[in-house]
């Protein structure tokens, strides 16, 4: 009974929200649920409800390398689970070593599931319709619907296993593209930030709560808010140029919007901006205060912020590197040119 | 008492080397034995013995595309864990899309640990001899010694994993192969095949049985022999000449050489021979017949054959797809040209 007591008493410590973690909720800023019920309630898509079935034939797609035209390169081969969900370049590299022709950093999929947009312009509205786009991109996995669709069917595995988690729904490229979402909406990283968030106040140390406090004060959370610290569109060099590329270096769209990305993991997915053009957070941080805030970031305040991203850095859900069918007679053969 | 009896009959009966058996051990066949003890003593390297943190350590390395000049490359790029140890094209693709020059196939790391010599001109006595090639080659990994070692020791959390597993050795490039060959030594996968050579007459079906009994009157058992069914350098095209190129085609060795690949898991890892020149089973059986035994191997033969390679198809270590270290501020930046 006592037990009992002073454990309530402990936990109603913990759960009173200080100053701080109100002003991070007047920010916007909202943890992972750490109930999966809530999770769900975020990341699943009603029109293709996660199963464990789809995540595990997910899983598969993603790292298959042959579903790209060479047989050589996977979603895993940008969005690699292994370094923070990117691939370290500043741009994309794909099918024949191209490089991104707009010159574009592959962000991250880990979190992804929480933003309301995907690309760097935004031109799509779900990890399903975003996982069409680089299978097929030429300087990326660059392959036909025609072409993932045989691959998939020629490998009595696959076929069975679509079965197992659509029944008898047809194979599809969509459904292919569906099926890797699912697994990406599974990708989501709690971090201490989250507890922080949750009420405990231990959950941060002194000089990340002090980032936190002045990423909030400086207003970065004007952009960079809700769970994922990012994921909506914004207007980009809104108080001066940026310093390395007009954002008219991509197609973007008419208003030079571009999706802010998620801070989330942000200490293992450098270089940083949409054209990979940033190596340091410092500098990262210090850029984005200047022409997005028209405000001088000082060195002391940007160490404190960067402190505070540490904290954002969370644990990766576990993966067990797949074992794919074997091809078929029937398997297109690889193209490397 | 009665049920340990009949357990003893049981086993006896499983035991029991039935002819088939017996020619197979005469042909030098052998298991991957099923005992811990017995397996390390095959795969363990007395100058570099095998540990658990070895392994941990040398998995990451193996999936560490930073090692690589552009970053983008790594080990398990063409000796893909997910696709039976190879990349499934038919010579190895690396940096700046480049193809190896000797269009040489990217031979499978899975039981690699069992060859007598490494390449397929044999020019590498072990796995850690082997590991420095591929990282090296300007149309691979493309990184030099010096860059292996600024990558690996620019990152805190790789610097502790080597003291943990070497204490305070120096992190060298040859450090750095040892480690990964370390992690590869123990990428083995028994089979029913074992099963059968260990006494399980059933383990191999009517037709599997059948195919074995071929293969060894064949005369295949000359070279596809001991725990790998191959490993050993033989030379080749020696009834009559290959029929897609001559051996002469990549460096090799002055008597035209070749070390024969393995056939455990062959239904996964085509295209078949050096050159990756021969898609199907059926077509590398009946060549290999042709140019090495100088006989004409029947399409049943070779159809039994096929089916008993089945039973090579062994179970994969469980790899978990590793978390690795953030590079640092002193991590060398990725170069794609």
């Amino acid at each position: 009974m006592k037990i009992a007591i002073i454990s309530t008493i402990v936990a109603s410590a913990l759960m009173a929200a200080t100053p701080l973690m109100q002003d991070a909720k007047k920010a916007g800023l909202m943890p992972i649920p750490s109930k999966q019920k809530e999770l769900n309630k975020l990341i699943d898509n009603p029109k293709n409800p996660i199963t464990a079935a789809k995540v595990e034939l997910g899983k598969k797609l993603f790292f298959d390398a042959r579903l790209s035209k060479s047989g050589l390169i996977s979603c895993n081969t940008c969005h690699n689970l292994a370094t923070g969900g990117v691939d370290g370049v500043d741009a994309a590299v794909g099918h024949k070593w191209t490089s991104n022709p707009h010159h574009l950093n592959s962000p991250t999929v880990y979190n992804a599931v929480f933003f309301s947009s995907q690309f760097w312009d935004g031109r799509s509205a779900n990890l399903e319709n975003q996982a069409q786009g680089p299978i097929q991109a030429a300087p990326e996995m660059a392959a036909t619907p025609e072409h993932i669709v045989s691959v998939v069917t020629s490998m009595p595995e696959y076929v069975a296993e679509f079965k197992k988690a659509y029944g008898n729904k047809t194979i599809t490229f969509e459904l292919v593209a569906d099926t890797i979402a699912t697994f990406e909406r599974t990708l989501v990283t709690p971090a201490s930030y989250d507890k922080f968030l949750q009420g405990n106040d231990k959950a941060l140390n002194t000089q990340q709560k002090k980032g936190l406090k002045t990423f909030i004060d400086l207003g970065c959370t004007s952009c960079h808010t809700g769970v994922a610290l990012g994921g909506e569109m914004q207007a980009f060099g809104v108080a001066a140029p940026y310093k390395y590329a007009h954002i008219g270096d991509f197609k973007g769209n008419a208003n030079a919007m571009v999706k802010v990305p998620t801070l989330r993991n942000i200490t293992q997915t450098a270089p940083y901006f949409h054209n990979g053009a940033v190596a340091t957070l410092k500098e990262a941080i210090q850029e984005m205060g200047r022409i997005q805030l028209g405000t001088t970031v000082s060195d002391e305040q940007a160490a404190d912020i960067a402190e505070f991203f540490k904290a954002l850095n969370g644990k990766k859900p576990s993966v067990s590197y797949p074992q794919l069918p074997a091809c078929s007679a029937t398997t297109p053969k690889p193209d490397i040119n």
